[in-house]
This record gives C-alpha cells, structure tokens and sequence, in this order.
C-alpha cells in the first residue's frame, strides 16, 4: 500500500482522545496510512501503549499543548497557534501531511480549512457537502454551513463543487442538479433563488430546475444547491428528527410484550439500515475547495467513523478531486456567471 | 351543539371531490356543524346521494364550475370568480361561512386567504404555522411557507403568532421562543436572524435565544421562528425523509422471513405511533392572521383529514383567536418595534 500522511485532531470531538486514537489505530493497521496524531501528547501516548502500538511506525505523535471549546469563535481559534486543530492543519499547509481530520467544532474546523490549508484560487467560497441517503443512492446537499447569506454567483459555485463532488466520489456521470426552492417553477422561492436560476442555466452543468424540500430524500436529484444558513438547518433537523422518531416508536413498542417481541426479530434488518443511513459509515463531511483534503467529521464521531474518514480524504487524493475542480470551476462556468 | 357554517373547497386536493365530500359528511356527523361543499353541484350531488345524504340540513351544496389547477399561480386564481376555491372564500368574506377549508394548493389557498377571506389590521404578513410532534409534546414552526425574504420586524409578528397559537390552540403557558439560527449564541447566523435577534429581546415574549435544527424536534422550544422559506423547505424536507426511512426499512424487512414477522407485531405500536406523528391526524395548517379560520390541509387529504381540518377551524373559533391575537400584537411588541 502507498503511505500517506494524515493529520488527525485527537482533542476535538465528544469522544476525544480516546476514541479518535483508536481511529487512527484503525486507519493505520486497515487502510496502511501514516498518522500524524496530534494534541496532548501525555494522554494520546498512554492510549497508545495501552494498545500496544506506541513504537508502530505509522503512528506519530505531535504534542499540542492547547485545544478549543465547542463554541470558540473564529478569530479565537485562529489565534491559538498550539492547539491541536491549528498544528494538524499547519502540518498539512507546511507539506507533512495530505490531509486533515478532525471532530472538533465545525466553525473552528472550517476557519483552519479556510485560513491555514488555504483555498484553491477559483474558488471564491469553499463549501461543505453531504451526501444523504435515499432509496435510490445518495443525494449532494450542498453547502451545508460553510457559508451563509451566499450571494447567486456562490450558489453557482456550489453547484459545481457539488457537480464535482457527485462525479468524482460518488461516481455519479452528468449528476443532475437542482436548486433548492419552494415551488418547481422558474421564478418561483426568494429573491436569491429567482436570481441564482437564470445563471445556473447558462452554465454547462446538468442544472434540472428547482428541488423542493421534498426532493431532498426522493433521489430525484443527485445534486441539490443551497446556502449553507438552510443547508445546516435541514442537516441538523434531519438528524433530530430521525433521533425522535426512534425515541417515540421505542416508548410506543415499550408498552407491548408483543412489540417488543417484533423489534428484537426486526433488529437485523434494522442494523442494515443504519449501515445505510449512519454518519459513522460515511465517516465525515469533506471542506470542498480547501487545497488539500479537509473532513469534518460528527461531533460524536467514534473510532470507526474517524477510520472512514481517513478513507474519505484519501478518496480525495487519489480522484486527483481538486485538479478535476478547478477544470471544471473554469470550464462549466461562463465568463460573465464569474465570481 | 352550537351550529356553525364553513366553506369547504370540494374540488382542490389529490382525492378531490370523492374523499373531500365524504369529509365534510364526518364533518356534519360528529361536529354537527352546518358544512357548504362549494365545487362541482352535479359531482357533489352524485356522491352526496350515492351516501344517503342528499337531504342532510347540515350539508349544503353550492355550485361553483371552475376549479384550480396546481401549479396555477396566484394571479391567475384571483382572477377564476366562479372556482371552488374563491367561491368559497368569498362566502367567507359574506359572512355565510366562518371559516374556509382547503385541501387545493398552498399558493391559491394562501391568496385567496389574503386578498379574499382578507387579514386581520394588526397583521403586516399573516403566517402559515405547523404543531411537529417531538417526544415531550409539540414544536411550533412558524412561517412555514406564507412568505419569502422576511424582514425582522415580520419575524418578530410570526413570533407573536406563534406565541398565541402555542397559548390559545395547543394549551401551552408563556412559551418559550426560539429563533431558528445555525449557533446558539446571539451573533450567529445570517444577516436576518443577526437584526431580529435584538428586536425579539425587546417584545414581551418568553425569547429563549437562538434554535438550532437539532431543536425541532427536540422539544427545546414551543415556537421556532423562521422565514418561510426556510420553514417550508424543512417541512418538505422531514415529511420527504420519514417516507424515505418507512421505504428502506420495508426493503430491508423484505429479504428476511424473521424481519417480517417482527414488522407484523410491531405494527400496532407503529400504528400508535403513525397517530401521534400523521399529518391527517391534525387535520390542517392554518393561515394565521386572516380575519376568519382558512385551513390549509395537505394534498393528500382523506376524508379524516377534512375533517379534522373543520375542527380546528372551530378550535380558533372557540377560543376567540383572533381578538387575543391583534391584542398581543399591541400588547407584546413594544412601538420601535412594529412594522
């Protein structure tokens, strides 16, 4: 196997260190990458050799005294050179690693992505994508948070990272593309919807019209653009929802022998579907447009999902993703729909 | 019981007129209110009789020819005098009826709500508002469709309306207001929520800060505030992911012998489930704000659903809404406030 380098943020996440290490063990010992373990360098050692693995060549430690708080703004964590996100991200500006990952909090995660990995040059705003599932395949919803109060020609950019995204990932040809909006009709949603579509048209994306919210776990798009303040809503109310349908059907079955009798005899079918549908399986959501791979995984992420997310950036790498976007920002997108 | 007219618009929905007639036939049985079945007199009178009830005092036909296709825009339904739907608003407006009921499309419910049924003095941007189900009660979402590009001061009224209807529909004392925003603290978000979260502070609301998506179904607040848009999509958006979570499940449950025995004894705890969480249940949204109930049901409205939709209207007529309503708005929204 080819050995790459990873930075991983071991302090950030609900989960940290313990779980995040035991990622990168994963990610060393199944996917044969190097890993840069980075944050506290007392605590991340004594998980290391609890596992027997402190002398295992392709787990470094890179001691960072400081971490962040799940609410630090921006200008904080940009600040805090000795933390464990800003060293592993200056570690992958400075060329000793391909890629970062980190649990952390996503603000601080897109703020390093941003300022110290650095942004492609054709693109005006990175943004972050999921890729949700439906009975179909999967579904691009992008940007999910990254950016907020976008203006037409960003959603234009969004619409090809995704386009990208969905060809060169998911491995979707000409990926349809819809622009989120509440009505199918041109001219129909708000004012940044109405002036978005007419751009779209002119580009030479696979642009389908207006999705609706409905659409969204429909499969009836392979790409859907919005701004990331609606994007992150929907991802997160998603989320909640799925957590308090389980929580009622689970009050609901509790007061039945019989029900609970159905749901143990359901439960491998159940877990199949969690497969499907878990964010621990998809290991992290990418910073699309960073130079170099940067995967924001769940705040909950456990070691499985730090694993994957290490496959994810290293998707990234071997699609040669970026070289592909930046074609695609300057082919796809006409002169006057610039940025 | 007391009896009340209202105005049911029997031609606009999926199952219109079949289903939408036999609605309005529950609707006389068990609320003993006096419904007008405004639509199509020849179709109307064929199921009415099919039904036994063609000489029913509580059920009254009132011809109306032209009918509303779905996508016809709000212009165009204004101009249609003699369809079901603005027969049936202006025998709102006349006084005949005391509320409209709709199972048609949201745009020409909304219009004719507006400029027909018309909107209360006080009431710059009436709203549209759902009851989501969470584990501990109900979440309001309030717009969720009425309007596009709010300004601050209208967030603000959508907080006043979300706050009566919690109080005088749903039973719920001083609410807890959130604000739906992508972080918690004051500060965070888009440009819309960064300008109405000061104004939110300084009305008479119990303002609990900003909401997240991971709040609407969490039970965290009894009213989240929101541009239509927003609220729209989300909406779409959860009804779209529940139909995709039942579809995968079913497939999954398929390949196993065991998985579907299991799906058969859950079913009645799936059932009670479906009752707390289906929107036929609820019967409608209504648009808050217009001078007389107008309930807006989805489109897939059954019989049930119809009439559910006519007990709600009288929840709003019960309650005196409306005056408790324009009063909140003058009492909870301080002057430099107001639209």
């Amino acid at each position: 196997m080819e050995e790459i380098s990873f930075a991983v943020d071991c302090m950030g996440g609900d989960y940290a260190p313990l779980e995040i290490v035991r990622g990168c063990i994963l990610a060393a010992e199944q996917l044969g990458h190097r890993i840069l373990l980075v944050g506290d360098g007392e605590e991340i050692e004594k998980i290391l050799k609890k596992a027997g693995r402190l002398n295992d060549p392709l787990l470094q430690i890179v001691h960072a005294p400081e971490s962040i708080g799940m609410d630090e703004p921006p200008s904080s964590v940009l600040r805090k050179k000795n933390s464990s996100l800003y060293t592993a991200a200056r570690l992958v500006r400075e060329g000793s690693a391909e890629g970062l990952i980190s649990a952390g909090n996503t603000g601080a995660v897109l703020a390093v992505g941003k300022f110290i990995v650095g942004v492609e040059e054709e693109v005006e705003r990175p943004a972050i994508a999921v890729a949700l599932p439906n009975p179909r395949g999967k579904t691009v919803l992008i940007d999910v948070g990254a950016n907020v109060d976008s203006k037409p020609k960003h959603l234009v950019q969004f619409a090809v990272i995704g386009h990208t995204y969905a060809e060169e990932i998911l491995g979707v040809r000409n990926p349809r593309i819809g622009l989120l909006s509440i009505g199918e009709e041109e001219g129909k949603g708000n004012e940044l919807v109405r002036e978005t579509y007419p751009l779209l048209k002119q580009t030479g994306l696979n642009f389908a019209g207006n999705a609706e919210g409905r659409d969204i776990y429909a499969g009836t798009f392979d790409v859907i653009v919005c701004d990331g303040f609606i994007g992150n809503v929907i991802l997160k109310a998603s989320e909640s929802l799925g957590m308090a349908v389980v929580q009622m059907i689970k009050e609901e079955v509790k007061r039945s022998v019989i029900a609970r009798l159905g749901a143990f005899l359901l439960m491998p079918a159940l877990a199949r579907f969690k497969k499907k549908a878990d964010f621990a399986e998809y290991g992290g959501i990418p910073l699309l447009g960073a130079r170099k791979p940067v995967i924001i995984t769940h705040g909950r992420a456990n070691a499985k999902a730090i694993k994957n997310a290490v496959k994810v950036a290293t998707d990234f790498l071997h699609t040669d993703f970026n070289r592909k976007l930046v074609e695609n920002m300057k082919r796809l997108i006409p002169e006057g729909v610039k940025v």
